[in-house]
């Protein structure tokens, strides 16, 4: 099965995804002449929108550069990935519970938001590990240059980030900002398990094959 | 006709429709500190959304494997694609008004909603139907690779689960649970036959062109 | 200027148009056990998303078969295609509008809504019309099978569709479903000339490149 | 790392963006009979997203030249790409806000609404810089017909319009509309400054490669 067109789905995915999330923003309940408290008192939204974004423009590095592993995927990696896209547009919610509940201050509700977003990157790096698994097991559809040994590396990596984000859902019970602070740390985590991955991939492609200089895309049209 | 912008234009407005459906999830009503009870009282958006999303998502795999076996297409398969992305777009408006009355649960209204989705679904799968009607009469357009025992095999699926939604409709006047029942049956039914679809597919290919390992994209560019 | 991305980014914004026209239904008010009658009410908002995707599918499918006569494309086009893309955009407000008035049926309303349509739609045609005018006059982007002719027939479809809406507006003044009439009427004039115009395309096609069947999207990968 | 999933994922976003900004129209509030005046009175919801589609869509030109002089691109021109993607994203919020606030007329609030939007022009030009400096220092990343002068001649352009920008804000304390003026300058300036550019890249092309006739996307296929 061709990749392009699973790259192109997941991509326009990703793409709304991350642009749905600005719509969390909205104007806010104001009286003239005192527009800016009321913006400043938004900080709420923003921080999750910065977070969020982050953490969804993070996933689409992984995937970007994770599928570029493979030759070609067969039926269950397009149907895994579905799932992988399934829990990553449930991050908009809980990131506008979060938002909603720190402008409030609530700490039943902030606890419980916090909770969910947990929940919902836990959900998140669950889908990217069966993935992993599933791929680890059909080295076939990987392509040459990459070794089976970059597989087992960072199979592991989604279930470390469900154990500080099972941390983070402790916490929530006795600091909210430990809390936030745990769930942030996770997404943190994805960015450097991305950094340590790709860095990988490209010692594997300098050993193998020796990097040629591509022809640019308006050439080849 | 060139194919790949067709499936691009169609995999954009699949990827934003099953986004969009995300849309359905707002901050509820809640008293504050009881934002948990609230949350757990959208069981019926979740639910909706699960399947909703699976619905979408297996019409898509649908949609990316069958087309698959087109080598060109003409303007009256632009046009039944039209037609077909037409019905699926109108999928977002009965969910969210089963999620909606599912939390209120007046009979007559769940009634409503659920017929509602189940004429949505009869009218996708008669879109589905035209477009495989209409390929069965055009075999002109096929790859070389693909028999026409093919498409005859699944010309008649859309007509089964047309059977499927129908009995829903009819339930909806005796047992909501039932008709709810059916309509998710119609969509596994749908899944089931792609699953169907693609191993009949990768046979044939096994058959007439033998697999062979694909350059990856990263090194065609 | 390759045509690639060009044709990427329109179709992703005609398929978010198509596809964000369908927010505009929403859970209708209602009291308890009356949903189907309130759905009922909501004909106006069916009946305007129908015309409403069906114009912009055409306005795609032209967008998609024009630019297939280009062999490239340059600055200008560039910018042109923006501001065709740009009126696009402004169909759904007016959309909106006339659901929301042919519910209240306030004749005063009606028309004012009918006429903004009306005048978006005169819009959409003249920018069509000022890139018919540009690739007119440079025919070096043209692919070598389309001729000459082919531009000078099609060039003048705007102006006619333009007289329609002209009319449409006019007859607001005297009789709503005059107007509404001349409006449906001006769009399905659009998908008559779309007809039109891919069969020049095909006939050209067929004299001066002998149709080959093209590899599928699958072997190529 | 190959270009052409950047750009289909940079297009998307940018495709998203520019059809949501129309999102911030809506049905105004009226008296049965008035639509008419009560939609004139949008004309500031009409000015902010002309301006910000002009905006956007002058950012994508941008985007589309600049990253066709590259052969391809590494991890961290990945990463700065979803920064200057996120500045783009921001335009929304202060777009919706100066429409808001233009139709209250508070000066108090139209002066904040306009430093916001003059705020997040001047983070998006920033972002672009960042961009520019790192490709600077990259030049193997380019492609082989354009000149290092091209890089060097244009990458201070993004801190020409911090100054504008930063002008509007200053200006925003005595006069609104001169505030208004140097916003709409600043985008004005990005316009000529993309014009320029995309003009020494056309001379750099013909000087370099002949420019050669290029195979239509159809023909290819």
């Amino acid at each position: 099965m061709s990749i392009s067109r699973f790259q192109a789905f997941s991509d326009g995915v990703f793409s709304i995804l991350i642009t749905i999330l600005v719509l969390n923003f909205s104007i806010p309940a104001y009286t003239a002449g005192h527009l800016a408290a009321a913006v400043v008192n938004q900080w709420p939204t923003m921080a999750a929108y910065v977070v969020s974004y982050f953490y969804v423009g993070t996933l689409w590095l992984f995937h970007h550069d994770y599928f570029n592993t493979l030759t070609r995927i067969d039926r269950n990696v397009n149907m895994l990935n579905l799932l992988i896209l399934f829990s990553i547009t449930l991050i908009d919610y809980p990131m506008s519970l979060v938002a909603h509940t720190l402008a409030i201050r609530n700490t039943q509700d902030m606890r419980v938001a916090f909770i969910l977003y947990d929940l919902v990157a836990l959900f998140v790096s669950l889908t990217f590990f069966l993935m992993y698994v599933y791929l680890h097991r059909h080295m076939d559809l990987k392509a040459p240059h990459v070794t089976t040994d970059f597989y087992t590396t960072i199979k592991f990596d989604p279930l470390r980030s469900v154990a500080i984000y099972g941390a983070s859902i402790i916490a929530a019970f006795f600091s909210i900002p430990l809390s936030a602070l745990l769930l942030v740390l996770g997404i943190l985590f994805h960015f450097f398990a991305y950094l340590r991955m790709s860095g990988n991939l490209r010692k594997a492609k300098v050993k193998k094959v020796p990097a040629q200089p591509q022809p640019s895309r308006e050439e080849k049209k």
